[in-house]
């Protein structure tokens, strides 16, 4: 019998059941680690909707009278989706020849002479119709749904024109129409300037707030609005301009922030409050404290630093420890950061950064949603809220991070759906 | 109709063939480097054995005469499968409680005093029936092939006693019965000091000569023989009488060397005519210079220095300037490299020691199967060699380190037979 809406299912005997529900949203400082987890845990959907979340004995009998659909998970640890709250989805071309470039010791200014950098993929995207946007993107969102993610925030930004960025943002929208995860789109209003624009960035922030911004927000095109405010690229005056145009069209900031240098773009970011404020590499000690006393998320991408070969991470142990809300992301894109494994930027986050196995979980999931200003919705098991989980082959959830650079997931369901099933 | 023997196949049309033929193994210097592309490849395969290898078109009739079975791999890369040359398979649990005590700040000392470490593994070794140790690697051997690997090295070592030794190696032997992959067994004479002979250690060294090397060499259990020779392990001098005793049993030695300090061990390897010197993070000038005069692989193990947060890698740059033949190698273990992903291991060798992707398919490939001493067999695709191959989802070879942490693997044959192909 076809199903119009998902049918009933009931995920039985996890090894380990996390919940990820309890303290308050965002997690700040020891409840970050607080799992909910519940051994022989069940959950039980109907339709796209949690219906009920407890130890499995207690959820048989409402799974029968619901003729639920049973899946055993026994030897393995259910959890939330993962919440990819920062990823630079639409892109034409890799940047492979870049990369190799960087490895023979050439610099980033080197390759930019050659061609190479932003400037390269916004090359690419000018070449690109919608359609090869849109069928050059959906087969990584496959992988991202392969991977344990169902929640995907993607970023304009690599067409550095106002007729270009409308494009992207309008691929990001075709992408959306049938595909299996959900898509949160984001004006990258200040990514790179413009060739054609060169010394002449004050015109190009005056076409962006007069021109890109109210087209995005007419055709209702993002939800987010993004700077990439740092060294090299904008300041924070141009910055907050553009943010402040954005507001006024109802588009949330967020900010890519202390990357490079610092600049004060995280101080920026309170100051708009925004959803986000990511890299963050440079936080200065009161930045740090300013953070953690604010509604902004600390999303860190510890992907590009890897990438990147650089030797220093992101301060997320201080971050933590000083109680501001962290949040873990991909950073998906051709030049720093060409993953979408987030079980291995958990990695990253324990390895690295020092973050403990479930920090670097809660930072991926319920810490993703309120950075995407969706934990109403998604990032926990909870009844009510969307039937977003993931199964992982593994008994323990500490082997997530441990068992590196492999894919533990093995069923992946958005909106009580298996848009994922390892054969 | 059902086949006795592996059929025919024809792998047509890769996007880039990788055939690693050409220059002499093992590979050094520029000669590394040197990938014998041939696009639009094709491979033709009878048996358990390459029979031709060329442009697509060049194949074709011969393919139809052989009636053999056309496997489409338009728009992949298709190379030799990987060599991991050094793994430590054979253990009985995770070690994923050190893991999160290292990572909440505890020493390797603590760690140890909490009942942690190769001791732990030891423990749990003991306990385990060769049936439970077959049944748990198998899983692991599984992935092995799924992610691209067709040779594993296997070493003993966590028996730490002469008869958990044996029970170890038996138990590599078992697992290679119906395995689909082919194991090379080492035995790791030397690794921890068992607790039972603190402050014994030359009584232990031994009982390794005396009984293990013999026993081992008796039951044709091992091919080398390896010993970890380093600061807080073993010594020079008692590694040479083990390596001395291993030789005149016929087993090659192998050699843990340089790891943790510079003790001389490298040294030693090529004074035993080792076939492998392996990890060599604090080699000085001169080993390096002894390298690349010996026949001895310098093999690289960078999934240890990820997996402990190290902030330095191995020396690769000036290995390979040098003339040192360089192989990769994942480590595989509980305690300090739990990956098995050799896509990975390449990413960790071009982004933090500066290999180029040519430079890292040759070291995991044609120089792996070096350092096992089987290149005559395996390591590259030519007529006449072992039908070891596998098809790689990207359309240029640079993009397996390049998009990260990953699986790029869609298809693995080994002797000619389809041993993993994705769903």
């Amino acid at each position: 019998m076809p199903h119009t809406s998902p049918p009933s299912f009931f995920f039985r005997n996890a090894a380990q059941l996390l919940t990820l529900s309890g303290p308050p949203v965002p997690r700040r400082g020891a409840a970050l680690g607080e799992l909910g987890m519940i051994p022989r845990g069940g959950v039980l959907t109907e339709g796209v909707t949690i219906l009920a979340v407890g130890s499995t004995r207690s959820l048989e009998r409402q799974a029968l009278r619901l003729r639920a659909e049973a899946i055993d998970c026994r030897g393995r640890v259910v959890m939330p989706g993962f919440i990819d709250s920062h990823t630079h989805l639409i892109f034409a071309g890799s940047r492979v020849d870049d990369y190799e470039l960087r490895l023979r010791g050439k610099t980033y200014e080197e390759i930019a002479q050659a061609g190479g950098g932003i400037q390269s993929s916004a090359r690419t995207i000018r070449k690109s119709g919608i359609p090869s946007l849109v069928e050059h993107a959906r087969k990584f969102l496959d992988q991202f749904a392969a991977h344990g993610t169902t929640t995907v925030e993607v970023k304009s930004g690599y067409g550095l024109d106002i007729a270009q960025e409308l494009k992207v943002l309008r691929a990001i929208r075709s992408l959306q129409t049938g595909a299996a995860l959900e898509l949160v789109p984001t004006l990258l209003a200040l990514h790179a300037l413009p060739s054609s624009f060169r010394g002449r960035s004050e015109k190009y922030v005056e076409e962006v707030i007069t021109r890109l911004v109210p087209g995005v927000a007419h055709e209702k095109l993002a939800e987010f609005i993004d700077c990439f405010c740092d060294r090299g690229a904008f300041s924070v005056e141009d910055c907050r301009h553009v943010f402040d145009a954005g507001r006024k069209f109802g588009l949330t900031p967020r900010i890519h922030a202390e990357q490079l240098a610092r600049t004060g773009a995280t101080r920026l970011g309170i100051e708009v409050d925004a959803a986000s404020a990511d890299h963050l590499d440079k936080l200065s000690a009161g930045d740090i404290r300013a953070l953690a006393r604010s509604n902004t998320v600390a999303t860190l991408l510890p992907g590009a630093n890897f990438h990147l070969g650089l030797r220093q991470y992101p301060p997320a142990r201080k971050l933590i420890d000083a109680g501001a809300a962290v949040a873990l992301a991909t950073d998906f894109n051709p030049g720093t950061s060409p993953t979408l494994n987030m079980q291995f930027i958990m990695s990253l986050a324990c390895t690295q950064m020092r973050m403990t196995p479930a920090e670097a979980i809660a930072a991926s999931t319920v810490n993703g949603a309120c950075a995407l200003r969706r934990a109403d919705r998604v990032g926990s098991l909870e009844a009510g809220k969307q039937a977003d989980l993931i199964v992982l082959d593994v008994g323990d959830y500490r082997e997530i991070p441990y068992y590196f650079a492999v894919n533990h997931c093995v069923m992946t369901v958005k909106r009580g759906k298996i848009v994922y099933a390892r054969k």
